[in-house]
């Protein structure tokens, strides 16, 4: 593993100044990454159900910390394609997890996959696949 | 066309409270929509360029637009698949604008592509394909 | 489990004449399915590598066997949206199989993943995520 | 625009050599092209409608050849990732037509959708989403 949870920590604070708003980074391994989002009023939707653009965003960086696990804390790296599948509908007013594994990091591009959970809840809410282009100067 | 820019303007005000987070409705028309984001701090990434999130989040409101025009004022339409490329970097410190129209809305699904553009720029820096799930009892 | 394999193995054969063409039912679970597709130079690349639309192929006919097995034989589940990553290129004229599991059955929509492999190889050369139309009278 | 149409034919008889199963190129322009493909048994699903993966295939293809006239004859540029929303079903024993244009040509990636039609309708029966990976020496 090419970086600490503490390094990669003050990196995802570097690059995401707004911080809490896309979730924060919990556990980490080589090619995965666990990032909790504690939902507050900015996240919801009527009804206290998450919103998906808040779902997406802790998505995308959990994937973009477990592509760092492998190729160490490259700025550049950016999300060229994300899919993602709203499966069920997330507890209100509960936190909500993501749980991302690589699924190739190749010399160009990082392809992913992340699953979104409510917290206490075993169902995923959201699974989602995505693809990181890798700078080719690092 | 089954609702006027105001009607629709003052639905998407009640479910998205957070308003301007996710844009503003611009242009509507049947089975297409316009709408702005005017980017302010919380939508940017290092280098003032405008972040993932943010995009997905105008996107899927626009679509969501779209649709409406076709089906009515009906708050249980859900995104069920999201599918985005990010195709170049939007300029920083620009609003970006996006373009909707449905490909198809049927009895329990509705599709539609969207285009995201950096205001004054010809080439666009996402396109995105959506699925909503339209309640069956309306 | 809605069906057994034997079951299962004729409805398929019924649904796709082609047979052979899109891979025969290996394995069968609740929620799940495992196929194999016997490569043959109709879904042969140059350089013997195993063409994309006879992994699509494989993949969508696997994800709608492990949604049979929750909802029975019901020959009007229609796919309508698939998203797939090549993340490797399959070894040459080997088989490959493909590995799916639902991530949930609803009551009008499916959603399911799957991974394709190249016989006796570990790593996956693609994965796709499917959403499947239910018929409501069912 | 790079290739002519008789060079792009020629090309892709070549890359894939089932040539018929994949569809026959039409018209070429800078950024897109049109492909046909004649459904024959092959193709066709029961109730004569055409496979999911017959119209996969033809869009890849059809892409692959809009990418082509951008970069010249490159034989490894491969398809990263494909999303597909099936729309329509289409018309029983009828060709199918695929158009294709690209949304963005980059130095590693190429983006480009297609609308899959029925010979002689007017709605699309399928939208789709394509990237390419292009090889670094060309």
């Amino acid at each position: 593993m090419k970086v600490t949870l503490e390094e990669l920590r003050a990196f995802l604070d570097e690059q995401f100044p707004q911080g809490a708003a896309f979730g924060s980074l919990q556990k980490l391994g080589d090619g995965w990454a666990e990032m909790k989002l504690a939902v507050d009023e900015e996240h919801l939707r009527p009804g206290g159900t998450v919103s998906g653009p808040a779902m997406m965003g802790l998505a995308d960086v959990t994937v973009y910390a477990a592509l760092l696990t492998r190729i160490g804390l490259v700025p550049l790296a950016v999300t060229t394609n994300l899919n993602i599948s709203f499966l069920r509908k997330p507890v209100a007013h509960r936190p909500i997890w993501a749980r991302a594994k690589m699924l190739k990091v190749g010399r160009t591009l990082g392809v992913g996959e992340v699953f979104v959970y409510s917290e206490g809840a075993e169902e995923p809410v959201a699974h989602s696949t995505m693809t990181y282009s890798i700078p080719p100067e690092r």
